[in-house]
């Protein structure tokens, strides 16, 4: 826990030069379509993710062999995340952290865990979300949602109705249950997908928010 | 083991009665509107199942509160169960029912087992797949795929490079992995929404093809 | 989830041929003598089966090399099994099915499976026993033997009075609360017996009973 | 680790008096005959073993309010634990002690685990088998015997084909495999029958053959 | 379960000669200077351990290549075990067994094991700690720490609150508590400690306290 | 994922008002001394603290209320991270992210988190071991030590002398061996001790070496 410093050189014995690696977005040899020859649509996508926030996830690059998964990936995603929702865009991506957290999954920890640090303003939360959300100062209705979330992807099989109503009782309806369990849901999804082909963050998530 | 006799009355010990409970999709209470007042899309695609497989899947009944979350979970469905692909549509149901059968999903085991069944032409493949993969008779190739889905489903954090390895060895492209990790995490995401809301399969699933 | 039509062939990617090894009633290569080598008490056994239910259980067939093992094991089975009890046939064959549903046993949720469609008389319910018996419409005092059932196959160490006091509490006597334990140990045994030589269900329980 | 000393009052801290529970075979209230009212199989059985043991094993007396249950016990464990085989009695209570280790099973490690001591004049192996086998400093034959039990006994719906080869690869016959799983499946029972009851071991085990 | 006998002959089948395994603390070849070259103060320690208990304990045997490694392991484990407490030293032993018990550690279950035969003048009392600590007959208080202690160590990331509430209810003090989680946590580092070299408890320890 | 923008206020819903909470170094109520009461090496140590980090670390904190438990701790720790080894600091930190991960602790993943990324000078490294080591890119070297620690933490009981010859194979002496054994059973204690007291990170490590 020496004081900090400059940043030295990266050590020769715990790291190979990783340069060709950090250019793909996955450890699948799949072609990828140049981005000019990609489906105008996702030509577009791709043109606003750059102008929003400057780089185009890596996620969306890894469909985009495929303009339908592409779009069935993202039509989904877009209506759980950013839809009309009992739950605020955090609390959404609070639950898919806590997930990925069970999930230990790098993808998705990475560049959720940004946007809970973006969307609280709070750095030190994301890093709960990330780490381990029972230590976070949450208030008793979230803490149900993320115990929830927390059940249905350890043990999915002993889900009983008294959890529902555990949920019911903390504060939530039942479309805001319904809410819960496909955030969670969709990110034992990703969580395995980007297992199974090895998805890498951008890079620039890691800085971000801090 | 006695000799099979007609069917008995329902042992009062065991069952509640359990018509009410039977008419509903899941277990939460979110209205839906009546089927006449559903979007033009979703009574057509609706139609349509009732003229294919004589009933509406409560999957989609499940969804139906929502268009865009409806068309959202069919079209990644139905690109990932019927697209093209490098795996046959019962290879992928296959996939389906094992990660199931690890979840202990009865939504899911019931209408994708039925859907192995069918496919396959093989009632006890589909009962295999139900209830434990690894006594089916295999080819190397499918049992590879299988045991990827598990682990995939068991522990995601420790895929690594050699499991894919071990894919390719066994045959499959690496465009079929990304195949088989689609349809193990979909199904992963799919075991528990339907544990989270306690969905019904239709009962006209249990009895067919058997 | 195309309309149900006439099972297809067998697909090869998927199956090889099975015919020599549905034969067997199990993995390993144990010399047993000609039924009609088999000693007076067995063979009358066998032929008890043969005309109550159609055939000869391979559980029977795979001990039936050594007479005194499988004395040994149909003395217990048939006891716990038909014996006096304060639990009906159908209670006892729910927990059985419980049981090998968390330790995924092809034999064991092939047969007792079949048993509990054919003594509830609900197909339904077979499924539900074989897929998560948490999903079932049953009784508090039915969920509670279930529940019982359930934490002594996983966790046989955490076992301790207030379980035995939950079973009391949901109206079973202290000698129920053994034949529950029984049955739920008993199938923690036949459960991985079958698993260690792989043993083989009869083809007759699929199709029985739906 | 102070020096050995006299033995020293029982804490009151730590203990309650355990007079009265010593008493009994086990947690539940099934009333059991009086010793001179058992059937004449059960007194004679257990006068024999008064004489060869000194007492009557807790197990049986837990069995003995039902003569058809304790014969059917005693005869499947005398079959399995005395009978002819391929494994020495060692070898078969070292499998049972190995398994009850990962049951954590009081009963059985404080029985058989004087057993192991007892056939082997080894109290350092009864300790090994009681606490960790794989410390153990066993034959590779051995060792895979108990690395085959202990899978088995964890993960019964994992073993496969590979698992039994390996076990022929270590020089057992296809019989003996049938010993070794019938031995530890027995014991999965057994295990968890005693948890089930709180079966509590005669205390003279605790001293013996140390 | 013969009757007592004399002890017999090492089978030959179970065991291989495992004398010069048995003179090694642990697995691992690191050099340790001759006892009369270790500097004055181990020197002094060991002859003050061959005086209070007639040997050296393995564990310090094993850290006595490097004395500062030596020196920091046991003024950390002489404060914790023998400093003041307001738990017994009967107490933190029992705790340190039962954590051993979930982690099947031989070295520390023999060792620790002794203790609390030793320190309880109860061999039964120890084997329960050994084999399952919930068997035995304890003071509610007791009970409370033992089931924090297996908790801790089985899922440490699940703590939370009102699992301290549930000690203070029991009637430990927030010191207590630090003391109770700090035995708890310190052998979970032992057992692994021991674990990961293969340390090897003195024999005397076996047949002591008995 | 929208455009990184100005922090925002705390959202109300997720978040209470932490402020007394981050004051407390852990959740116990164990008086501290203040800080001019301390004896006259912790006020040195501590004041080192300020002048090397800027802050005194709170696990100090929390052991300060017993200066002999805050030095037994402390030299372990010290000897074990800073001192001689054929692992570099770097490597010994890398080991303690990884362990820390499995077991989900908030603290040591804050701290040693961002020790790896100092030592490393490479953020993103830091993260890979707060988030699932495997995603790595190190040499087969450095993931055969991060593989042992895993297996040691998840399940001691199974380390066999073949995991410390994948050690041995991979290029690690023996005395290597046991100081990746230390630093990983060293951290299943702090873990465990940081879980039992919900010990609180410095709020510095969040943003330091990003």
């Amino acid at each position: 826990m020496a004081k900090p410093k400059q940043k030295t050189a990266k050590p020769a014995a715990a790291k190979k030069a990783s340069k060709t690696h950090a250019q793909k977005a996955h450890a699948l040899k799949i072609p990828v379509p140049a981005r000019d020859k990609l489906d105008p649509a996702t030509q577009a996508y791709f043109a606003k993710c750059d102008e929003k926030i400057g780089f185009v996830p890596n996620v969306l690059l890894s469909y985009s062999f495929d303009a339908k998964k592409l779009r069935g990936f993202t039509d989904m995603y877009n209506e759980l995340m950013l839809g009309e929702s009992g739950l605020s865009k955090l609390e959404r991506e609070m639950i898919a952290v806590a997930v990925s957290s069970i999930n230990h999954c790098f993808y998705c920890l990475t560049a959720h865990g940004a946007a809970v640090r973006q969307l609280s303003g709070d750095p030190k939360l994301g890093e709960q979300m990330v780490m381990n959300y029972r230590v976070a100062d949450l208030t008793p209705k979230m803490r149900a949602a993320l115990d929830f979330a927390a059940k249905l992807t350890e043990r999915p099989d002993k889900i009983v109705e008294s959890d529902r109503e555990t949920l019911r009782k903390a504060g939530w309806s039942d479309k805001d249950i319904w809410d819960i369990a496909s955030t969670a849901s969709f990110f034992n999804m990703s969580n395995r997908m980007a297992a199974a082909i090895e998805m890498n963050p951008n890079d620039e998530y890691h800085g971000a928010f801090r």
